[in-house]
């Protein structure tokens, strides 16, 4: 357990150390009944299968007439034979004794039959039974994240609700300073990687920056996972990660991590992940984005990588970065030449080297940056 | 004017006339100002910029001891210098007199005076006011979906609310068959792709299958977008052209695209753009991908193009396709190699083709088709 008031004065955690904390700690949440309608987007919490086969009988594949291919036999241009037909919807039994569709604009119908000039296949626009699924094949696999596709598929095969990993629940206690301008409104960011992540927050509590009030905070938080944000540099009214030894245990404090090195890890009493943000916007943005947001996505059964899509690119320019740390470096990417440059950092230009980039680069903690020419992974927003 | 009675008697629409009607008559929707904690994932309407410099003052980076470089020019480890310190947290205005700040780890303070061993920088761990942005500089574009990075920004500015594209409002009209198993079952799917696409479903109106039925629920459909979904094939109780023909204007009905052929397009007597969407769920998706989704997208203010992802693969297998539609053919990526073959398609296996596979290729209406080891684009699910 880390001593909260020797911030700075020891060695910092290393990013892989926090991530593999997380990933002991931040257990899946159990499943909850959803009605299918409301399924999109969710976390699918067990393979999910057909009693029906599907479709459950053969069914005509197009709207037109049902005939018996057979009695087509011998059709020509000089040879027209008149077949009974009964007229089909899609996705209709097929009529006792048919097996074949003849579209309705490919024929007329008279008293009951219809004129055909060349044979008609055996199962032509017939779906068989079983063609989708067998009954009893798994549709949709757990873990799967619902889109419409996978939804229409089971509404297809007439399930009406489906289990879903549970939305975690995230409260927010804020700590920031009163003094400093911006400061405590980090709160609408982290509500949109909240969100974005698929989780829910539950409240924002204001707690006043002293550690009994932050403990306080702390041990009524009824969520899945409980932020702190602010307090947790190494000023004189920085107790977020004392607040945390106090609540509960405080696993690791400093991340040797730019920006975000003040995050901090732990627990309640009660067991719930804790994440400590810094106040700083880059800082917290950037622990929300490696810690914070791992837990939630592991907690909501999604993959606990980072939401962005890793490429491989090559610099256009030297990276340059400091060994000890890993750091977050904003890039530049040259859709036309394909090749990524660095970006004025987070610490000169704050949030803007986020919003006005196209990704960034992690740069291991054991590198010093990468030169010109070198091939290097790459997260891009999209 | 198309006439509703003529579905396959006469050409489909291409693809392509189809998404310029769309384009013509899909404008995107007004603004409504919404509070910054809610604006995750939505569309920024107008350029936002900040009133205030950020930082509004110059300010410490980090927490430590504020103190004037010039006191430490000379310092070194045979002659240590003592120099007046203030304590700061960062993001706190740094004291009048002083211009860097030394981190609290990085000296022992007494008596209000820090002793440093080698000169401290003029600036060192100071943020300069307007180092973010300029008083008056934008900071976010409009257009731009908002993700927490750009809220974080939008929020150290002070702006506490934005002006952003309001959501479009979809009223879904179901006129499915009641014989067929599974039919009417396309809501939940196309619920979740309308809720993917920035669109609210305001409410699903069943409507008995008659023209009468489907045009009166169109008539009070108080919305942004109507669907309806079913009822337009070429069978006797397939109403939904001729309904709209009867409440406003059939722009077009059917299209040269599988699965999807029995599309439609148009707009209530009030001008709201209508897209009907086939029954079968298969059609129905598609159909909704490429006009209802098109629609939805633009009103939203969003990239009108399918969200997915479209790269360059290589073909394992040749695939085959028919001259005269645009056809829809599942793929599966072989990641390692980087190919993509052709599935089963839609007509085989329904929505387990969308659900099993990793994504699609658009194979344009006049093409067979592509040879194996050709380069095509692909839409991957991701």
């Amino acid at each position: 357990m880390a001593d909260p008031d020797e911030l700075g004065t020891r060695s910092l955690a290393s990013l892989a150390v926090a991530s593999a904390w997380i990933d002991r700690v931040a257990a899946p949440l159990p499943a909850e009944r959803v009605p299918l309608d409301r399924a999109g987007d969710r976390v699918l919490a067990a393979d999910t299968g057909t009693l029906l086969a599907i479709p459950p009988h053969v069914r005509a594949a197009c709207d037109g007439f049902a005939v018996r291919a057979a009695a087509s036999i011998g059709a020509g241009a000089y040879n027209p034979l008149s077949l009974k037909a009964i007229p089909v919807a899609a996705g209709e039994p097929m009529p006792e004794g048919t097996d074949a569709v003849v579209p309705f604009d490919r024929a007329e119908c008279e008293a009951g039959e219809i004129s055909v000039i060349e044979p008609v296949a055996a199962a032509e626009n017939v779906e068989p039974e079983g063609g989708v699924a067998a009954a009893g094949a798994v549709l949709v696999r757990a873990g799967t994240r619902l889109a419409a596709r996978h939804v229409g598929l089971l509404s297809a095969a007439e399930i009406g609700d489906v289990a879903v990993v549970c939305r975690p629940r995230v409260a927010i206690v804020v700590a920031a300073p009163q003094r400093v301008v911006g400061a405590g409104s980090d709160g609408p960011m982290i509500r949109a990687a909240v969100e974005r992540d698929g989780g829910v927050v539950t409240g924002e509590i204001p707690a006043p920056r002293n550690r009994a009030a932050i403990a306080a905070a702390l041990a009524q938080a009824a969520a899945d996972i409980v932020l702190v944000i602010g307090g947790t540099g190494s000023g004189p009214d920085d107790h977020a990660a004392a607040a945390l030894a106090q609540a509960g245990e405080l696993a690791l404090h400093g991340v040797a991590l730019s920006p975000g090195e003040t995050s901090g890890l732990g627990r309640t009493g009660s067991g719930v992940p804790v994440v400590l943000l810094p106040g700083p916007p880059a800082a917290c943005l950037w622990s929300y984005e490696l810690f914070a947001g791992r837990v939630i996505r592991r907690r909501g059964g999604r993959s606990p990588e980072l939401p962005y899509r890793l490429c491989q690119k090559v610099t256009a320019r030297k990276i340059v970065s400091a060994i000890g740390l890993t750091e977050i470096c904003p890039i530049r990417l040259d859709v036309l030449v394909g090749t990524v440059e660095p970006l004025p950092g987070f610490a000169e230009t704050g949030l803007r080297a986020a919003s006005e980039g196209d990704g960034f680069a992690i740069i291991a903690e054991a590198s010093e940056g990468c030169p010109q020419g070198a091939a290097i992974g790459v997260y891009l927003y999209d």
